[in-house]
């Protein structure tokens, strides 16, 4: 982190640990929120000089208030605004004109509600920026802090601990605090971001991030609009040791009607966001119920490094269901070496058997259980245990023994750095009420404890972003011709292509390029799709007729007469380059060429990318096996697919007006890999 | 039903209600399993008479045991077998001698160890069925009725209920009994199945279909063996009246170890499972957490009919999570008509959006929900409800207001038959506390409820499964020439293809069909893998160094020369017949020919199927969009299709020893469909 954003970052933490707040818009009457924020803000009083501003000076909760921020005896270092909409603008005003450096503005009607509302939001944002003053909101519902004992919340129902919130949606900041206690889990921070105006969710995870008291960032996102930065923040708040954990439900259709509904923004990418945060390791939900379990999870006293799963059942269905689940989650149950299982049949009770999952049925004697987690936590040969069952002892054991039992399995999993969640139908066990108060996680069924040890998997901060240099504007034609050669430029082979005005032009080049040719009329917007393609003329006859047919069917800008190619054992690709308005430049590899739409076998990432970037895109494709040679066939060349890769991911970001660059298909044999057509759409 | 199998199972209906039950291996020892089932079967000793049998004559529970069955005064009807496996015959042998109907074996220790197992196993069976005996498990763990007041269990915490439980695994009974009265769920009656050496599922599902006190059947399996008898028993009960909720996790490798590991048997194929369940509408989940979730739906007062749900949340963050979570479950989110949107906007507090989802924030006044839910579920648009939020009322109203809003959307819903769920993070609030007493679900999070929305949709038994008529051997070869013929007999058109044993035929052949010719070296079982196969081959003198060299690397039995077919604006597809261990004969649909593997997109349905099915099957594929004509190109004759696809599932259905039939690829062209290779194998 540079030297200017950690002192913006600073700068912003003194907005949850201000000297003095002024309340503008508190009310006595109890069903107002100007009530609820008075009576929390004068809940942390003790720390912090609190005053009411009320029109009409009434006495609040005890408290004497002014009638203007102009009659305040100093100057409130935070002012939070809770007036009507068309009184925000003169609180504002009077705020920034005594010198107030922190604004908080509940009152909604602003960004959200369209055009002119995004004006007036904009025009107060200017104003407080040139003030050197800080907003956030409008239209949110306030911030907390434990430590500081602040808080600006109407009813929000807190308890403290470790995990600071930031969310773009108030009534989930609520309810989260709401229920939290009930998982025994507790805020460190919170801040309801409303429109972010001026402040955005960016800036509170570099401030969340330098926060003592947070071990855990939980940021509710619905649409980024700097991803690069939102990234690099998560990136930089890891490698300060913090977990971060990403809620972003996912875009699509209906979902995006409910947040134009509220918000007037547009879910991110869900390709773009899932790609990267896959890329980048970075725990990413989409609902509330995930949360919870990465929550627990991150706060069990073990935890998974990697993905290999022991599955200890209590009975052979338990070990069928727990195996479907840990396999669900995308983890793995790996089969036991032969010297594992020999050990484990040693100390097993006779009739158990010794693979992965284990069933361990009819476990009368649950001490007998310890050997056998000892042996598998030792081994190396998985990253987490799993334990599906009762693990109630038939034979009716003391529960103070059962209870050590579980002691005993977690201080071992602890001892060799291993993953522990538990699942259980019977929580009220005593093995499975000792785990819980240990803070193991003890789920109702084993879909959740496996995706609990997904979620909770330990990561690392893995690299850096890519970072876009300086770009230049790409000032070339966009027509057909131009984006094949400037494409062609950056390094990607094409097929021989001649420009062709009439038949006659058609002709002489074919005859240049040899039969049989490929004939496109150019000027179309979707050439296949409109039949402006016509491959495989094998004589000038024919070519000759399929010009005047064009001709007079699509009237064309004119022709392009191409080489043929045929790669019977080849594959077809698009790539491209892809402008997003949150990520910026991206690029995308696919399957199908002109099937891409049906196969949806694609990955992104954000450009510029590497050649082994490149690579480990195209092998992450479904079509991967192709490339290596698949039933029979000769492998695929891919060096000069990972160029062609790097190559248009550098021409998007090297050129920042340019939306979309495509080659679609992109042929890839066994020797070669040749482009056959181009498509370049850029700003002016 | 026919009067056989009806009989059947009212048979199998006297194990729940017998009148005299004998324990053999009864003991007054109190952590032996002996024990635990003596004091169970007691509780009912008012209802029938309970005899213990125990070897030393011991007194078990103040009740005097007798040394051996054949000293009881009476035949017992019911015989409970807890004896060490190598006891277990002799006891058998007697409880037949003396006339006893059925039996119940809770020992282990018989096909789920082995090969002599399984012997020792059958050997017992065919004792029973040949004494007129009926046999549940070996290797389970008993059975429960709670109108008989029978208890044939050990220690399973029962609450009686309407719900009927099959279990293929002892431990998922027991602990789901423990289960379900934390869901205010109980249990009409439950058997563990174990070995199912005699008694199996299918017949379980026929009886507890007949069973007056049980409304809802679960059945968890993990082995099909008889498939088809299963689907007709689920089908069957469905048209009685009965809701079943099928619980089989998925196949995979790391499955497939716990289940070999622990009951000897494999998982069935997870593709004919799923495709069945979808195309029958059957309720199939594939852990507990979903079985509950299903189970609180067929429950609840109001369940929804269709797909089409209304996502109402109090904020718009609920909004976009609760869109985000019903779309996930394959269930929509449909816009609103003008007409419901005007409606909506004209009785709802200024400031909502009227659009679905609806983000019905800051809502000051519960009751204003009740004019918004009734347009909503009148309005013909939906076909459920779920709201989102916590819904209390944040001006303070009192609880009873709040409740009652609650019990008016729930009526609302019930009056116009439309399904409602509820998902808040805190379930303490008046409003849901209220629900839950109505017994509509409350649930935690969107994702949760959405699924349950979609689990317990209501469902229509839908059609017959179909008829495997009488059906004979196919005496035919099966090598390529003979599996190419036998299918062309069934009416599906096949490139010209000539035999040829030498380079001289080969050319003959060539010449009668016309180059480009494709030739294809036989008696190689993946040719196409193995180079056997070679495309376009344009004159002779190719065509003979051709076969010259595939004579060397390969030694083929013969030659087929062939038609060479080019498709250009074609679809290459795989059909096929396999038996399936559990299904039997099943039609297998697949897109890519060749990479099949690579896209995976299949489905599979019971053979035969008709033409009307095939076309079904065939707009399911993925690639569907393709047939239509896709990106401008001419749309494909698919009758000749849906042909092929009938007459190869006719085919293997109509041949009992045919085990595999399949056509790959089938080349499907705007005026044509032509089969260019075909593979047969059969049982001798």
């Amino acid at each position: 982190m540079n030297i200017e954003s950690q002192k913006l970052s600073q700068s912003i933490d003194g907005l949850f640990n201000p000297c003095s707040v002024a309340l503008v818009g508190a009310s006595s009457t109890t069903t107002k929120w100007g009530f609820a924020y008075a009576r929390q803000l004068l809940a942390g009083a003790s720390r912090r000089r609190i005053h009411l501003i009320n029109q009409r000076g009434e006495t609040i909760l005890g408290q004497q208030s002014y009638t203007s921020l102009r009659s305040l005896p100093e100057t409130p270092e935070l002012a939070v605004i809770c007036v009507p909409a068309p009184h925000v603008r003169q609180a504002i005003n009077e705020a920034l004109a005594i010198g107030t450096r922190y604004l908080v503005c509940i009152t909604a009607g602003f960004g959200e509600i369209g055009e002119e509302g995004r004006r007036q939001q904009n025009e107060l944002r200017d104003r407080i920026r040139s003030a050197g003053a800080r907003l956030v909101g409008p239209n949110c519902v306030g911030l907390y802090d434990a430590a500081a004992n602040l808080e600006c919340t109407a009813f929000w129902k807190l308890a403290p601990g470790d995990i600071g919130i930031i969310s773009q949606s108030g009534s989930v900041v609520v309810d989260l605090g709401a229920r939290l206690p009930r998982e025994n889990l507790g805020i460190s921070r919170a801040v309801s971001l409303g429109n972010q105006a001026d402040l955005t969710v960016e800036e509170f995870v570099e401030a969340f991030a330098l926060d003592p008291n947070t071990r855990v960032i939980v940021a509710y996102v619905e649409e980024f609009r700097d991803g690069r930065r939102m990234f690099e923040a998560i990136e930089r708040a890891r490698q300060l040791g913090k977990e971060v954990v990403l809620v972003a439900p996912r875009a699509g259709e209906a979902v995006r009607r409910s947040v134009t509904s509220h918000t007037g923004s547009m879910i991110s990418n869900e390709d773009v966001l899932a790609s990267l945060c896959a890329d980048l390791d970075v725990v990413r939900v989409r609902g509330m119920g995930d949360l919870f379990l990465a929550l627990r999870c991150l706060s069990a006293p073990v935890r998974a490094l990697g993905r290999r799963v022991a599955v200890i059942a209590d009975g052979g269905g338990f070990a069928t269901l727990g195996t479907d689940s840990v396999v669900e989650e995308g983890l793995e149950v790996p089969a036991f070496s032969p010297a594992l299982r020999a050990k484990l049949t040693e100390i097993m009770l006779p009739g158990s058997g010794a693979s992965n999952p284990i069933d361990y049925v009819g476990a009368l004697d649950l001490a007998s259980f310890k050997p056998v987690i000892s042996a598998i936590a030792s081994s190396g040969e998985v990253d987490a245990i799993l334990l599906n069952g009762a693990y109630n002892d038939a034979a009716g054991a003391a529960p103070e023994s059962e209870a050590a039992v579980a002691t005993d399995i977690r201080e071992t999993c602890q001892k060799h750095g291993i993953g522990l969640s538990v699942a259980t139908m019977i929580t009220t066990e005593p093995a499975m009420v000792a785990f819980a108060a240990d803070r193991v996680p003890v789920c109702d069924f084993p879909a959740e404890a496996a995706r609990l040890l997904a979620l909770g998997r330990i990561r690392k901060a893995k690299r850096q972003l890519p970072k876009i240099e300086t770009t230049a504007a790409y000032l070339g034609e966009t027509h057909y011709i131009s984006s094949r050669d400037a494409l062609a430029a950056g390094g990607i082979a094409f097929t021989r292509a001649i420009h062709a005005r009439d038949s006659d032009e058609a002709a002489i080049a074919a005859n240049k390029i040899g039969y049989p040719v490929v004939l496109k009329a150019l000027g179309i917007l979707h050439k296949s799709d409109s039949g402006a393609v016509v491959l495989e003329i094998n004589d000038e006859a024919t070519l000759r007729a399929k010009v005047e047919t064009l001709t007079g069917q699509l009237n064309p800008t004119g022709f392009s007469v191409e080489e043929m190619i045929v790669e019977r054992d080849g594959v077809e690709l698009l790539i491209g380059g892809l402008r997003d308005p949150a990520f910026g430049p991206t690029v995308v590899v696919a399957a199908g060429g002109t099937k891409t739409e049906i196969w949806r076998d694609r990955v992104v990432a954000l450009a510029p990318v590497s050649e082994g970037a490149a690579r480990r895109m195209l092998s992450s494709l479904r079509i991967a096996p192709l490339f290596a040679g698949f039933r029979g066939r000769p492998p695929l060349d891919l060096s000069d697919v990972t160029k062609a890769v790097a190559a248009i991911s550098r021409f998007i970001s090297d050129h920042h007006n340019v939306l979309e660059a495509e080659i679609n298909p992109l042929i890839v044999g066994p020797t070669r890999c040749i482009a056959v057509d181009a498509r370049i759409v850029a700003a002016r």
